[in-house]
C-alpha cells in the first residue's frame, strides 16, 4: 500500500489520559484511535494486524476441532438470571430497550455462557453427539472500574471464546489438554511462547485449578510466581501463593515472582452452567447425564497490547514477522520513479508493503518506519541505486546492508 | 466437513413467534439460532454463509480504495448530541455504565458518523489529504419496535458501512457514482442482480435524491415503484412517488408496484456531519473549507434472509454458488467406505464439500440437503457404485445425472 495515500498518518499529540506505553505507540503510530476509557477503534494499520492474530488463532482452533460461530452480544437478563449473574456480574453492562422495544433487559456479552449453554442444549440429545467445541471471535463488553492499560484492559475488546461439551471429566480433561497445546503453540507463533507461563489459579466448584497463560513483562497488571525447576514454563498467581505458596507441580517453595499480563485463560467449568441450563444427554444405558463443560478465552486485542508493550525500543513498535501490518516498509528517499519499480516487483511477488511514498524528509520517513515497526525496513535513496542495491535493514537490528535490487525478492523469503 | 461433527442438525421444532419464512428456514436447516426478537446467532452454517457475504463485499469496497477499520460499538453521548441524534434517533439503545465505571452514557452503534467523523478530522489538514474513504463490517443494533422478519430487520445485525471524504460535491458525485457500481456488481455476485432496483429515495438538505438497492421479492416490507421504460433497473420508493409521482428520469409516470427489500443504501451527507465535527481543510489557496461526505450502507446479514426469501422452493434454500456453505453435498447412503475416498479426492482437489457419514436413511439424507440447499448434491449408493459412478444432481434442478468417479472432480470445476 502506498503510504500517501494511508488513511492516518503518525501523530505527535496524545490523548492527555493515555498512560499506558501500549496504547501510547499504538496511538502515535496510527493503528488505533481512542474514543473513550478503555474503548478504542482500530484504524487500517491496526486492523491488519488484529486480523492476522485472529487468523493465527483461528487456525489453532479448527486444528482442535473448533467449530466457528458467532454469538449474539445481546444477552436477555433471563439468561443471565438463569446462571444466578444477571446481579452477581459486577463488570456487567446491562440496558433496558425501553418501550420503543418491548422493555426487554439485556447484559452486553461479557462471555457467552448464558448463550452457549442453552444453545447446545438445542443439539444434544444423546451421547453420540458429545464432544464438540464452539468458538467465537467477537467484540465483548466488560465495564472495567479501571480502564486505564490501553489495550490490556478495555471496556470494548475483542475475544476469542472457545466453548467444550463432554459426557464426563476424562474427556474433558483431555480435551483441555489438547486446547493447553493449542494454546501454546499459537504464543509461540505470536513471539511470546519464551515468556508465557501457564499458571495454575483458583478453579472452582468442579476442578481445583483453572490456568491462565501470563506473559511477563514489567508492563503486567498481574503477578506471578514462576517455578524455575519445572522445566516448562510454569507458575502460579496470586489467589494460589496465598493459600499453598509452593509450585502445584514439583513442590518448589523457592518461587520467583514476576510481573505479567494474562494473555489466555482456561477454565473446567464442570456442570456450573450444563445443570442450570438443563443440559442432558442419554448415555450408552440410556440413562439421563449432565454433560461436563470447558471454557478457553483469549483476547487479540489485548495480545496486540501486550505485543507492543513487550516488543518495543525507545524509537517505536517491532513487530514480530506473523503479525506484522506489513513485512516490508519500502522508503523512498526522493527516488520514486525506482522506488515504486520496486514496489510492484514486490507486492506481484507477494509481499506486503507499505511504501513511503510521500514528499517528506529522510529523518522523517526513518523516525515513521521506527515507530510504526514493519520487520524489513527498505531505503531506496541515490547512493543505494548508484550500487544497483536497496538498503535493507531488520527493525530489530541496528544497521542495515545493501542488496543488489535484482537478489531482493529472493533475500526476502 | 463431516455432518457426522456438525455441531447443529436439521431441526422441526420452530420457535412459537418466529413468523418469517427465512428465519424459520434458517433455524430449520441449523444456519441460526433465535436469542430474542431481531436477536439471532450464527451456526457454523450460517457463520460460513456470512463470510463469504462479507468477502464479497469487501473485495468491491477495497477496489474502489475503501480502507478497512473497525470502530467502537459503544459511542459516547456527547458524540452523539454533538448530531444532535442522542434524542432524536428513535431506535438507539442507550446505556448508562454506572457508577461501577464512570457513570458514563453511550449509545449502542446503529451507524457510525458520529465516531468516524471526530476520527477522520484527526487526518484531516490539507486537500492533499482527500479524498478518502473507510469502511467497516460490524455488529450494529437497532432497537426496532417490530422485529419480525427474522434476518431482514434485526436489532443486532451486521454492517457494513463505508464513509467517504472529498473536498466538494463534484470529487463526492463522481465517488457516489463508483460506489454505485460496485453495489450492483456485489448484488450480481449474490444472483439478484437481475432483481435489484436502484431506488431514489428522500435526500437531505445536501441532496435532491438518496439512493436504496432494493430486490423485488413478495416477502419485501417496502413498496417500490418500478419505471420499466429505463433500460437500467431504476424505481423510486414511497416517499418519492408521494412527491412526483414519475420516474426522475425520464418522467415517465407509469410505474408499476412490487415489494421489494431494501438490501443497500447510500446517500451524500454534505457537510450534515462534517459541520458540527469540525472538520476542515486548507484548500490549494490556503483558505479552510468543510469537507462533504458520503455514506453507503449494506447489511450482510439482512443479504442472507433476503436470499433465502428469493432462493428457496418448498423443500428448502437453495443457494447460490458464491455463497453456499459448501458448494458440494456428498450424501452416502450406507456406502461410507466409497463415499468417504471420494470425499477425501474432492477435499483435496480444493473443493467444499460437506459430507452426509451420518447413519440415517436415505429419505432424511435427501430431506436435509433440501433443506440446508448446497449447490450440487452426490448420491453414492451401491446402484451407482455398479456404474462406477456417482449421482450427481443441481440443487435447482428435478433430476440429476450418473458421473463416473473418475471425471467427478472436472465435472465439478
Amino acid at each position: 500500500m502506498r503510504q500517501s495515500q494511508l488513511f492516518t498518518r503518525t501523530v505527535k499529540e496524545l490523548p492527555k489520559d493515555e498512560t499506558s506505553y501500549n496504547a501510547q505507540a499504538l496511538i502515535r503510530a496510527g493503528f488505533i484511535d481512542k474514543v473513550a476509557a478503555g474503548v478504542y477503534s482500530y484504524l487500517p494499520l491496526g486492523k491488519r494486524v488484529l486480523d492476522k492474530i485472529c487468523r493465527l488463532i483461528r487456525k489453532e482452533m479448527d486444528e482442535i476441532g473448533g467449530q466457528e460461530i458467532l454469538m449474539s452480544a445481546l444477552i436477555p437478563k433471563e439468561n443471565m438470571e438463569a446462571s444466578g449473574r444477571w446481579a452477581a456480574f459486577d463488570v456487567l453492562f446491562r440496558l433496558n430497550g425501553g418501550d420503543n422495544g418491548d422493555n426487554k433487559e439485556y447484559a452486553l456479552g461479557a462471555t457467552h455462557e448464558e448463550i452457549v449453554s442453552p444453545l447446545a442444549k438445542k443439539f444434544i440429545y444423546s451421547y453420540k453427539d458429545l464432544p464438540f467445541g464452539v468458538y467465537q471471535i467477537q467484540t465483548k463488553f466488560r465495564n472495567e472500574k479501571r480502564a486505564k492499560a490501553g489495550l490490556l484492559r478495555g471496556r470494548e475488546f475483542l475475544m476469542k471464546d472457545l466453548y467444550s461439551f463432554h459426557t464426563d471429566q476424562a474427556d474433558l480433561d483431555a480435551y483441555y489438554e489438547k486446547a493447553t497445546a493449542a494454546y501454546k503453540k499459537i504464543y509461540q507463533r505470536l513471539g511470546l511462547g519464551d515468556i508465557t507461563y501457564l499458571t495454575y489459579a483458583a478453579g472452582g466448584t468442579f476442578s481445583k485449578y483453572s490456568h491462565e497463560f501470563q506473559t511477563v513483562t514489567p508492563a503486567g497488571e498481574d503477578s506471578i510466581y514462576i517455578c524455575e525447576k519445572c522445566s516448562n514454563k510454569v507458575a502460579v498467581n496470586k489467589e494460589i501463593i496465598a493459600e499453598q505458596n509452593a509450585c502445584p507441580l514439583c513442590g518448589n517453595k523457592k518461587l520467583t515472582e514476576k510481573k505479567a499480563i494474562e494473555v489466555g485463560n482456561i477454565f473446567k467449568l464442570g456442570t456450573k452452567f450444563s445443570a442450570p441450563f438443563h443440559i442432558s444427554y442419554k448415555d450408552s444405558a440410556g440413562q439421563e447425564n449432565t454433560p461436563v463443560m470447558g471454557c478457553y478465552g483469549m483476547g487479540p486485542s489485548r495480545i496486540m497490547g501486550a505485543i507492543v508493550e513487550i516488543h518495543h525500543d525507545d524509537k517505536g513498535i517491532i513487530w514480530p514477522e506473523s503479525i506484522a501490518p506489513f513485512k516490508i516498509h519500502l522508503l523512498s528517499l526522493n527516488e520514486n520513479e525506482a522506488a515504486t519499480r520496486i514496489y510492484v516487483e514486490l507486492s506481484l511477488a507477494g509481499f506486503e508493503v507499505l511504501y513511503d511514498d510521500r514528499e517528506l524528509s529522510a529523518g522523517e520517513k526513518f523516525a515513521d518506519a521506527d515507530l510504526i515497526g514493519c520487520p524489513y525496513r527498505l531505503v531506496v535513496s541515490k547512493k543505494t541505486l548508484s550500487a544497483d542495491s536497496v538498503e535493507i535493514k531488520r527493525r530489530s537490528a541496528a544497521a542495515g546492508s545493501l542488496v543488489k535490487i535484482k537478489d531482493l525478492a529472493s533475500k526476502l523469503k
